[in-house]
Formats: C-alpha cells, sequence, structure tokens
C-alpha cells in the first residue's frame, strides 16, 4: 500500500525559478518522484526571465518532506528562498486564546466588570452558588482534563506533550459546540491526586471532560468524580466512542436486516472503548457479546491479564463460554468491533462471521484491517480515519452532548442521555441518504450537532438530572 | 459625604410617558429626587402622543436603584416596561470566552489542528519540553489562582463567589497585556493542597498569578511554589500593590524633594500588600520604616497577633523601638501608606507628621482617609479609587509584566524585574506632567504596559532568569 499525501505534511514553499513552462515540468517531475503532491500555488512576483512562486504541497510523511526539498533544492536555475511546515505554523503560539466578551475601553466599563460594580455579582453568588450558572463562564465551561498517559495513538506522552490534543479538542468544543472548553494538563499520574485536582478545580466548569487516560485507571477516576461532584463528568474515550460505534451500528443494520436484540458482537479491545461500548451495546438491547484483548476471548474464569472491572464482564459476556482467540470468536458473528491494534485481522476472518458482517476496525491511526481488504468479505465497513467513508468519531458526540448538558445545568451525564445521542446521530442519516458507505453523517453536517444537544436535554429533563430551569433575572426586573 | 452615582449600580429602563417637556420635567424630578442621574437617553417610538425612551440610568447604590425605579412606577400616565441593570447584564454568562486562532472548516484543517497531524507537534515535545513554550497556549497562558479567602473587600466569600473577580482580572490581562489568562479557583483552602492543585496545574501555563488568598498563608503558599516550579509564581496582591505603590512614592518624592535613603516611613496593615511593599521599599533604598497593624506598632518582642512573617519584619523595622498606636507612629513621619481598614486616619494624625507628607490611604474601597480630609494637611494624597487623582492601581503593572515575563521565557519573576516594572511606571508620567495630583500614569494610556514589559524583559535577561531565546523554528526550515 503506497501512503496517501496528507495535509498532516503539507509544507508551503517559496521558490524562484526560471519562468516557462519547461521549468515547471522540471518541478512537477522532481516533485511527483519524491512522493509529494502540489496542493495550490501561487506567483509572487516576476523579473527578468525569473519567476517567484509560493506552492503548498502535500507529502505522505515527514521522510518524503525531506527528500522533496532536497529534490527542489537539486534543481538547476531554481533558487528555494524559504520552507515552512504548515501544521507546526498553525501550532505556533498555540492554538486557541482567551478573549474578552465585552471591551473595557474606559473607567465605565471597568467599574461594571471589574472593581467596585463586580463585587455585586460575587456577593450574589455567595449568597446563592447556583446563580454562577448565569453569571460566569461556568455556564458554558468544560474542563479538558488529561494525565497525557493515553494521547491518540501514541500512549504515555506525558501533560506538557498531551497540550496540542487538549487545544485540538478545545477547539472542536467552540467550532461544533459553542463550549469554551480549557485544557488541564495534570502533572500526576495518580488516581487519586487526579480526582482531588478536579475536585478542587470544579468550581469554574459546568462540565468535566475526561480525556486520554489509560485504562483501567480511567474508570476508577470516572465513576468517583461522577459521584462526588454535582457537575457532569464524562470520559470521551470511554462514552464518546461509544455512542458513535452504536449509532453507525443501528444503521448499519438498517442495511442488512437484522436487529440489535438478536445479533451477536465480538468487541476486540477491552481498554476504556471497548468496554464503555459493550456496557452501551447491552443498555441499547444486544444480548450477546464476546469481548477480546491481547490474550484473546475473556471468559468466565480467565485468569491472565484481568482487572476487576474485566472480572464483572466476564460474568456478563460470552455466555457459551467460548476460548480461543479472535478467530474463535468471530466465528458466526454478525459484528466485529475493533478498538484494538493494527492490523489484527484478515479477511479470511471476516469469511467465517455469518452472513452480511458488520466490520468496525477502529484502531488509531492504522485500522485492525485496512478497508480495501475488507470489503470483499464484508457488507459494511467502517474506520476511525478521515480519508474512507463511515468515519466513526467521537466529534459527532461529544459538542453536542455538553451543549444540551450545559444548556439545562444537568448534575450528570446518564445513560439516557448517551442512549439520546446515539439516536439523534443515527437517525441524522436519513433513510433516503443511508448506504453501505454512508452509515454515519458527516461531522460538518451542522445540525448533528443540535439535535444532539436537543435530544441529551430532552433526556436530562425526563431522566431528573437537569436543573429546573430558573428564569435568572437581575433583581431589579420588574414588569 | 453624599454618595456620587457609580456606573457599578447603572440600570437601563424602557419606558412609555406622554410627549412633551412637562413629561420630561416630571421624569427628571423624580430621579433627582431618588437620588440617580440620567447617563443616556434615546427615542425607540412615537405613536399618538406617546413616546417610548430607552433611558441608562446611575445610582450611587442599589437602594437608590430600587426607590428610583419605585418614583418612576408612580408618575402618572408612565408605563414602566423593562428594566435592566447593566452590572448584572453585563455578566451574565460569563466576561470571557475560549476562541480558536485559526477557523476548523474542512477536513485538511482538522487534519492538521487534530489528528493525525497534531501527534508530529505532541512528538516534538515528548522530545524537548521547552518546544511547548514555542508550540502550545502555554506561550501566553497565565493561571490566575484563587481559594477565594480574601476577594476585594469582601473577605472569604469561597471560590464560586470569587470567579466574577478572576474573570474580570483575566479581561484586564487580556485587554492591557494580550495575555490569555483562565481562573483557577480552587476548592479548597489548604494552603498544601492549593500548592498541589497548583504544582498538577503548571504544565499548560507560562505563569502563575496568585491572587486573593488570604495573608499569611498567601506567604507560604508563593514561596514554595516558587521554588518549586520553574514557570514565574507571582502574588499580584502583594507584589503588584508593592510596584504601583513605589512607583507613585519616587514620583510623589520628586514634587517635595526628598529622597528614598533618607526617608521615614509608616506602613499601616501588615497583610500581604504592607509585607511585600516594605520588601520592596528596602529593596529601593528606604531605610527607616515603622510597620502598623490592628495592635498598633510592631517592634521587637511584641507577643499580640504574631506570625513568623510579622517576627521576621520587627527584626528589621522600628529600629528606635517605638511602641504605641498609630498617631504615634506617624510624629516625624514622611509617608504614610496605608492597606487596611477604612476612616483609621484624621487630619490631625498628618499634623504630626514631617514637612509635606506624603498619604497613600489605599484601603478599598473606603479610603484610611478621604482625600477631601487629607488634603489640607497632605502635599500629595493618593487611593485606590478610580474616582479620586492618583489612583494607585495594580492594573498598572501586572500586564506589563506578565507580557515581558512571557516574552523572554522568565523562569521567575526577581526583585530586579519588580524595580524594573516601578521605574518603568514612574517614569511613565514625564517631568512636566508630574503634579501633585498627577504622580501616577492613567491605566489607559497604552504605552505603560508596553514600557513595563520591555524593562521587565531586560531585567529578566540581565538576572539570568530568562530563557535563552532559542529561535524555534520548523524541522523543515531551510535557507
Amino acid at each position: 500500500m503506497t501512503k496517501k499525501p496528507s495535509p498532516s505534511y503539507s509544507f508551503r514553499i517559496s521558490l524562484e525559478m526560471p519562468e516557462g513552462t519547461a521549468s515547471l515540468s522540471r518541478l512537477m517531475a522532481a516533485l511527483g518522484k519524491a512522493g509529494s503532491e502540489i496542493w495550490e500555488m501561487k506567483v509572487i512576483s516576476q523579473d527578468e526571465g525569473r519567476i517567484t512562486r509560493e506552492i503548498l504541497i502535500q507529502a505522505p510523511d515527514s521522510d518524503t518532506e525531506r527528500k522533496t526539498i532536497d529534490g527542489v533544492k537539486n534543481l538547476e536555475g531554481f533558487r528555494l528562498l524559504e520552507v515552512i511546515d504548515c501544521t507546526f505554523h498553525l501550532h505556533r503560539g498555540g492554538k486557541i486564546e482567551l478573549a474578552n466578551k465585552i471591551p473595557l475601553q474606559n473607567r465605565q466599563d471597568l467599574a461594571m466588570a471589574y472593581t467596585p460594580g463586580v463585587a455585586r455579582i460575587c456577593l450574589v453568588i455567595k449568597e446563592d452558588i447556583d446563580r454562577a450558572l448565569d453569571l460566569t463562564i461556568k455556564k458554558n465551561a468544560v474542563a479538558i482534563v488529561t494525565d497525557g498517559t493515553a494521547v491518540l495513538g501514541l500512549g504515555d506522552i506525558g501533560p506538557t506533550a498531551a497540550l496540542p490534543v487538549m487545544e485540538g479538542k478545545a477547539m472542536l468544543f467552540k467550532s461544533f459546540g459553542g463550549i469554551d472548553a480549557f485544557p488541564i494538563c495534570l502533572n500526576t499520574k495518580d488516581p487519586e491526586e487526579i480526582i482531588s485536582a478536579v475536585k478542587w478545580l470544579a468550581p469554574v466548569f459546568g462540565g468535566i471532560n475526561l480525556e486520554d487516560i489509560s485504562a483501567p485507571r480511567c474508570f476508577e477516576i470516572e465513576q468517583r468524580l461522577k459521584k462526588e461532584l454535582d457537575i457532569p463528568v464524562f470520559h470521551d474515550d470511554q462514552h464518546g466512542t461509544a455512542v458513535v460505534i452504536l449509532a453507525a451500528l443501528i444503521n448499519a443494520l438498517k442495511l442488512v436486516n437484522k436487529h440489535l436484540e438478536e445479533i451477536s458482537v465480538v468487541v476486540c479491545g477491552l481498554g476504556a472503548a471497548g468496554m464503555a461500548s459493550i456496557s452501551l451495546l447491552f443498555a441499547a438491547g444486544v444480548r450477546r457479546i464476546i469481548g477480546c484483548d491481547r490474550n484473546g476471548i475473556l471468559y468466565r474464569g480467565r485468569q491472565e491479564d484481568m482487572n476487576p472491572f474485566k472480572a464483572a464482564l466476564a460474568l456478563k459476556t460470552n455466555p457459551e463460554g467460548r476460548k480461543g482467540g479472535l478467530y474463535n470468536a468471530l466465528q458466526g458473528a454478525d459484528v466485529f468491533i475493533g478498538l484494538s491494534k493494527p492490523a489484527l485481522l484478515q479477511g479470511k476472518d471476516i469469511a467465517g462471521m455469518a452472513r452480511d458482517p458488520i466490520v468496525f476496525a477502529m484502531a488509531n491511526p492504522i485500522p485492525e484491517i485496512m478497508p480495501e481488504e475488507a470489503q470483499p468479505y464484508a457488507a459494511v465497513v467502517a474506520t476511525g480515519r478521515s480519508d474512507y467513508a463511515n468515519q466513526v468519531n467521537n466529534v459527532l458526540c461529544f459538542p453536542g452532548l455538553f451543549r444540551g448538558v450545559l444548556d439545562c445545568h444537568a448534575r450528570d451525564i446518564n445513560e439516557a442521555m448517551l442512549l439520546a445521542a446515539v439516536h439523534a446521530i443515527a437517525s441524522s442519516v436519513k433513510a433516503g441518504e443511508l448506504k453501505r458507505d454512508q452509515i454515519i453523517p458527516s461531522i460538518f453536517d451542522a445540525t448533528v450537532h443540535s439535535r444532539v444537544a436537543a435530544a441529551v436535554r430532552e433526556a436530562a429533563h425526563n431522566s431528573g438530572v437537569a436543573r429546573s430551569r430558573k428564569a435568572y433575572v437581575s433583581p431589579m426586573k420588574s414588569g
């Protein structure tokens, strides 16, 4: 498989070169030979047979980027003036910033936004702490909390190296949910310390989004915080992933005419996402699930590589008591959900599944099986990648979910709210649009996020975790 | 003393009233009687002898605001349609928000700002953690950390009620220093827990601003954090106040032809600001200082109301070993610096000071002595209030100081940097402009903040706490 040029490795060069088609052809040839692709090109200046161009190029990887630049440097009569790596350039100084919602231009502004006027607001909140949900950023603020132990596919890279991911997440919160999310990268891996830190921090925030914290620590951290805080706590790697998987599965099942209650599902990978997915599948009505991890099928009484969460799971899954590897688990299964490692699965494993197999291979960035290899055997294939059809992407869930949660001042995020989000996402693909390569909506479909928000808000009200919507008005409000 | 109408108590009413001057006069009379003042007025609509106006009104307090509204309601032929309290309105939903520095409009944007491109940035920071100062928000981010124990003049109101003040502070950071400051309001008062929380939080931030933490806990918290973190830690209530006081004092002394080395200073109030001011006065060359608190003069061997910080101070101050109250301390003193409580001082106390007394009465919101009462006796009077001349305002210091600190990636804020800020502020009032009622620049003088930043940066470099300014360029940068 040749790697495709990607925007992650795009770079912009300024180049002085001879005029004319011949030079341009030589440039194209050099880029093509190195494996890069021209994306955009413009002329900066032209003078005495020389032309200066700015060219945006995409490469598949750093190595090709370097080779491409060397290739251009070696072109006779060309002069490379500047190279800017676009991804690095975009990150310079950070990707998010704070902004004032009103300007501070004179003493009047200051007297209201700061002393002495602000004291009036403080005193009102001191009397009734819930007023902070109306009169401060708490109304719209979410903490993105990580310890940097399970970041993307990179593993334990620490809190500082995790910051660019959390900033990116904050951008997604803002862009798709209108939410003010701030990165909290904690310099500790101790669950008790993480729990303490989040509890101490909570006053500023209307919700907590746990992110990229490794399993099984993440389970305890989330459970404890849910119990001990009066604002909602959500581990996106668990429940965000589970919600979007279930939404995609519901739509995929429509295409093959099967129902949740009758299918058998194999979930490969028993980390944060795998555990939460199994739990949500059960909640949605699935009855037969087999879990697998690096030690093969999870069964009651297994001794290798266990933790209390796996032990509890073993009691609820795999009713036939199967043993063995992934291949054995898949025999006769309707659905494969991979949340594990690259290249675990081969076409022939899928061939042993039930009719019209559904394969969600979501290991990142390289799936358990590449779509090209799975497609001949499977009825529906989905991955976590943006460069293939059916991208199972958490961004479909968390911005709308938190929007709904913040709008009704929910105290918690419960199963009813997760299932509401699932159905809002699934139903965003209309019956006429539903196809094997289109089982989930695009994250750029703006209606998805507001549908999720509305559904979550309603579920929060119905399940009693929404705070009563007081009409917060100033004490002076008069009729 | 009658209280003046203030923007803190401004409110906007919509009013339907009869046309004509007579009605307007009745309205004016009603407002005047209640003690409010019209600030702005506009016509919304006019129809059949009736006119709808929107009127912005300032009152001196909540009580007058209420009386004014009742007065307007009782005017015959008037109909009050709506009342909006401007300060509450401005706080609705918070005063700050997060913003994305670049838009997320398509998959290309996502591939650079989030997965998979962001992983390239994470890996670079994992290899060299200092790159976070270039490639993340850490370059420009400050945590405003409080436990809500000493907020404005309100005391211990808790972390949630303190949030509006911290948001206001964040606005000042942005507006005057271009800094991304985020409120961290901690739900603990335990110094060890506060220290732990800040250390765990530190990866995201380039600096820590401690705010409104009560003395003497604030001293230990600051000292420990300065020692244990590699980013600068600054308790604004201490050092910000001290810097602006010293700047104002330097200018005031020019007006009365005295020098720091020869004056004797009484500092009343031995909390955060008082302690830090004494320390900075000594650093600037002042030799004779007497400290006072609610138990009167601090002297070597005093037993009442002591703490380790006061005990250490007693060894360095009050060389004559004076005892007694504030009155005794002031006998023959050149300068009074009040950082204590309202109305402690009378004109006759000032009369006993040396020639041309300088009186800085900075208790907030009501000074130790009102300027009107001090002026007949003092050569120069300053307060913390915006409605009198010579407002000693921390905003003159912290935005520029942190701007300088972040720009050179300083590891610490040391005395040399504080003194550099002092002189930058003092010299912002040019010789020709220096007058008894103009010893400090306006916070709206944009040049002050950049002068402070430049001076602090230079002092950081000279004192060796600036990190070497690597020219952070992308690995692809080519010549």
